[in-house]
């Protein structure tokens, strides 16, 4: 479902074009303090060493990017992502020693807390006659574990979490992010699970107030979003490592559009997802083999995102090997 | 942005399109359950008295529909609401005395919890030394206020919340409470919050797999969800006393829409919000006159919603006092 990776059937998008998607898109809020914040991270973690894989860091992208269909912002076009993969993947990559630039969809699964329910606080706590606020006892080990684990990541400084709604918004992080890991080379890892929008309203032809129910149908024509992996893989940080994501709903598309992206875009890894079996295996399709990844089903709890991450820092570290041989 | 009260310069539905939108939705999960405890909750509110405004039930419906693109659920068009209205609004109708079916979208916001960060659990608590969970003493109140109330309201038996995400689902639970409050007569109020889409891709005529991008733009057609607000309030229960929200980004459109919606529907209050100043004030629109209620500006905290569901009750009272005369 990535915009950066689909149709890939499609001639490279011009340069120009991902220029004026940049030029035409509104200015993205906050853009310098996240710049600082990047920075400040990026920093700290390329100076660490105990107990850290120094200078590894992974920019885990997940949950659905909105494509706004008025200025104004009533009415968008979205995708279906819980974020449950890449929030998943961030606690695995944090246990494996790498720090995260977590880009999320705000409102989406935060990692640690993928095994909570819905909404924790109306449904994991009471308040106690002395008017202690009490957690239920089934639910207290996951909720301690989500709020220590979240703080300790934090307050570490391994884990940076950067929020996006649009199309806009995420392509713009995603620049900053690729600006301030290119000096990393090989220790850098884009890990690319967000689902991104196809297909866009330009900005520019966007009109500003809600769209008016006319009599009849509603026709709208909407434009595709350039290809931005490219722009990314080979110019804004042509050493990282690559890891893209296809979703389907059809496996016969599926694994003919991993290996197509895999070989467009220069991946190092294409993980191939089915919608309905995607919690239990995925197919890791790289240049030379396709592995099936399968989540430990006779441990409860377990998750395919662990073996996964372990496969993925496994090739990561033979890839830098490699580059710096 | 209601489909049910939007496009007002149109003829009303035919009633066969409305059947054959309920025909081609697909089935509703649980339909049995959600009847069962609608009829539980409604059997329950209608025999209590001390302290309670016996018979007095509101539907708060909260939260913005989506119309899915695709039947096996990829992408989809949304349509912006935070569901803060409707969830503040559901607290001031409890602390009225009424009964309260919520019908609201997943994950928005809930009753009770409108004044807390967006991830309460992450932001507001902490694990003491000791293993204990201790809340952030600068969200306590708050905290205990949203945990207590709403248990409360759930154990009480006076807050009944149902979730809805497609417009086929708001639709069809729509429906089933319609024919749980027709015999409260005027006791019962329809507080239609809810941003529900106007367009939609008929079922039958969904594609089942995710659309696949091809070279070029994307070019969509979507029929007009059918005016579901007529037969609302003319034949599913046609006694209940109605409140409909309109929303605009333009003020010049909004009076005018407001208007329209309440002679063509024969609302009896027409709730209009203009987007920048909603947390602000709003104006009602009833047949005699138009009324600007604002947040009491000089209490920290205070809502909007406050002053509103004070006049709404009133005008309640009001009514009911006149039909039953």
């Amino acid at each position: 479902m990535e915009a950066v990776d689909d149709a890939d059937q499609l001639p490279e998008t011009p340069k120009n074009e991902v220029m004026s998607f940049f030029e035409s898109a509104p200015p993205l809020k906050d853009a310098a303090e996240t710049e600082k914040s990047l920075k400040e991270f990026v920093d700290r973690n390329t100076s660490l060493s105990v107990n850290r894989k120094a200078n590894r860091v992974v920019c885990v992208t997940s949950g659905g990017t909105t494509v706004p269909l008025e200025k104004r912002y009533v009415r968008y076009i979205d995708n279906f992502a819980s974020g449950h993969r890449g929030a998943a993947s961030t606690e695995y990559f944090l246990k494996a020693g790498y720090s995260v630039i977590f880009l999320y969809r705000r409102g989406t699964c935060q990692p640690f807390c993928s095994l909570l329910p819905d909404d924790p606080l109306l449904e994991c706590f009471s308040v106690a006659d002395d008017s202690n606020i009490e957690v239920d006892p089934l639910h207290a080990e996951t909720v301690k574990r989500a709020i220590t684990e979240n703080r300790a990541a934090v307050a570490d400084g391994t884990l940076l979490k950067l929020p996006f709604t649009t199309i806009f918004e995420y392509l713009q992080i995603l620049q900053l992010i690729s600006a301030s890991l290119r000096s990393l080379g090989p220790s850098a890892i884009f890990y690319l699970a967000a689902a991104v929008s196809d297909f866009y309203v330009p900005w520019e032809s966007m009109t500003l107030h809600k769209i008016q129910s006319a009599s009849g149908p509603l026709d709208m024509r909407l434009a595709q979003v350039p290809k931005m992996l490219s722009m990314l893989r080979n110019e804004w940080a042509p050493m990282a490592f690559y890891i893209s994501f296809k979703l389907e709903t059809d496996q016969d598309i599926l694994l003919a559009k991993a290996d197509m992206a895999l070989k467009k875009y220069k991946m190092h890894m294409v993980i191939a997802n089915e919608l309905s079996t995607r919690k239990e295996e995925v197919i890791v399709v790289t240049e030379h083999e396709k592995v099936t990844v399968r989540r430990d089903s006779t441990q409860a709890g377990a998750e395919v995102e662990c073996p996964l991450v372990e496969l993925v820092v496994d090739r990561h570290s033979a890839y830098i090997k490699k580059v710096d041989a």
